[in-house]
């Protein structure tokens, strides 16, 4: 469990010499999610965090968005028999791994929707939104909208553009595995002062994401309607449904937003900021949120 | 049909001076795949090549493997009231789009492996992949193994590092859209002799592939047992899945593979070379088509 990294033989070619090395790669592993005792998903992710990321992907889906509605999460030991366990072969080093089920039951009473369910039907391996149904499905199973002024007792998060691009820097610094593998995105968790909460390191980056918010919802800390969300790479509809799925009220990515990314935003109030690089960015929703003291002209 | 891009409006910072211009963005939207009118799966992808795409995934879950098996694709006008078009709200212009749903037939006498459907059940918008399960499907869904020697007539690919190490520019200066936006993957597929064939480009790494492969099915290509894969970003176990259904024996990736991309291509007997990069890369499998002179030692 937790094997963030795997070692594997490589040949390495620099310049024409030639030299055969271990290497350390990210370790990438199938999690099957079930929801009270019935399989519901299944992600290609690194080992780690495995019951953050069932719980977030949960608060993603609209199932979960408070802790009590959690019961707890286990490890299905037995299951891993059944066809979802990878017992590697000679080329692995004959490893196996018996944490590659969890099952999250909720609270007596909670109420599951049937969209969480339905949709997976039709999901592939690509992604398991659709448009217009997917747009909808936020609305609908959103448990709270994007609201960073409580009913006017507080203002709204304003960030200035400085404080925003200095984030990039501390997400790195803040990153274990990256510079060993080169293979892992990274989310991270600020405050609007621009502090470190939470960094989530992981193969795919929608799991990275799913890790964070699981965090939250367990720490009580849903929905988190002061912090900005950073993502090493792009910002999808995908990473932007999430978001707003946690009551998060900034997303900001290091490279482009999707089209529909954008629509998103601008639909649910979320703000989007891309390309975020050095003292550079472009915001393309919920620009009120940054403190833009220029006038804008036309460039 | 076909926009590659979208135009959004964006608040650009450069250097603490502000402008507001339009932006050139990858466009996302949803596609769902249709298999003999049943709906199968949805994927986010970048509009354009969808009839590509569809029969792609189809060689990818093992339910297509020759031109003639394939009947036709159309687009399911009347489908999209259905749910899964998007009508665009006010902030992305009132757009619709109404080429979001294909149904792809397959001739007569096509058995459509039960295993495609039921993996889709459980399958997520992360990936549609579960570990032993899926290395299994891959066995037992492949029309045929890597065999670039073809009973011992030909001989088998043999690459030069040098060439290998000149492919990635030849992708750049192939790339149309990578430049404008910033959001889009690219896969090419390269001769032996490091000749372009075809590249694709998509919001998503595994779209690109799926599109390439579509149309080499289409062309009456499959399988590519010549043919060199350049992806531009990381090989996941996803994308090294994907080489090996259409009969790819070369998967080369600019960024890192994972583990089990690594485990895959050594079980398969696929090349899988990383971090290809000026004239350095790393090769984690399938050595035997490199033209590697020196002696490797220990590094």
């Amino acid at each position: 469990m937790g094997r963030v990294t795997e070692r594997r033989k490589v040949i390495r070619i620099r310049d024409g010499a030639l030299s055969t090395r271990p290497d350390t790669l990210v370790a990438e592993e199938p999690l099957e999610i079930r929801l009270n005792g019935k399989p519901l998903a299944i992600t290609m992710r690194t080992p780690g965090d495995d019951f953050a990321l069932a719980a977030g992907f949960l608060v993603s889906e609209g199932v979960l968005g408070e802790a009590d509605e959690l019961q707890n999460i286990v490890y299905c030991a037995g299951a891993t028999d059944g066809g979802t366990s990878r017992s590697s072969g000679a080329e692995s080093g004959g490893r196996s791994n018996t944490y590659n089920v969890v099952d999250v039951r909720t609270a007596p009473g909670v109420v599951i929707p049937d969209i969480t369910l339905e949709r997976n039907v039709y999901t592939t391996s690509s992604c398991g939104l659709c448009g217009k149904a997917s747009l909808d499905a936020v609305r609908t199973t959103a448990r709270w909208t994007i609201d960073d002024t409580e009913g006017d007792t507080t203002p709204p998060v304003r960030l200035e553009p400085e404080l925003l691009a200095s984030l990039p820097d501390r997400l790195r610094a803040a990153q274990r595995v990256f510079d060993r593998t080169g293979g892992l995105h990274a989310a991270a968790l600020f405050t609007e002062e621009g502090e470190l909460v939470d960094i989530r390191e992981d193969v795919g980056r929608h799991n990275a994401v799913d890790k964070l918010v699981g965090r939250a919802l367990q720490n009580g800390t849903l929905p988190l309607s002061r912090a900005v969300l950073l993502v090493s790479g792009r910002a999808s509809f995908e990473l932007a449904q999430k978001a707003v799925m946690a009551g998060i009220p900034v997303l900001a990515a290091v490279s482009a937003p999707s089209s529909l990314a954008v629509d998103l935003a601008a639909e649910t109030g979320l703000t989007l900021v891309g390309f975020l690089r050095g003292v550079s960015m472009n915001v393309y929703a919920g620009e009120h949120r940054l403190a833009l003291r220029a006038a804008a002209g036309q460039g």
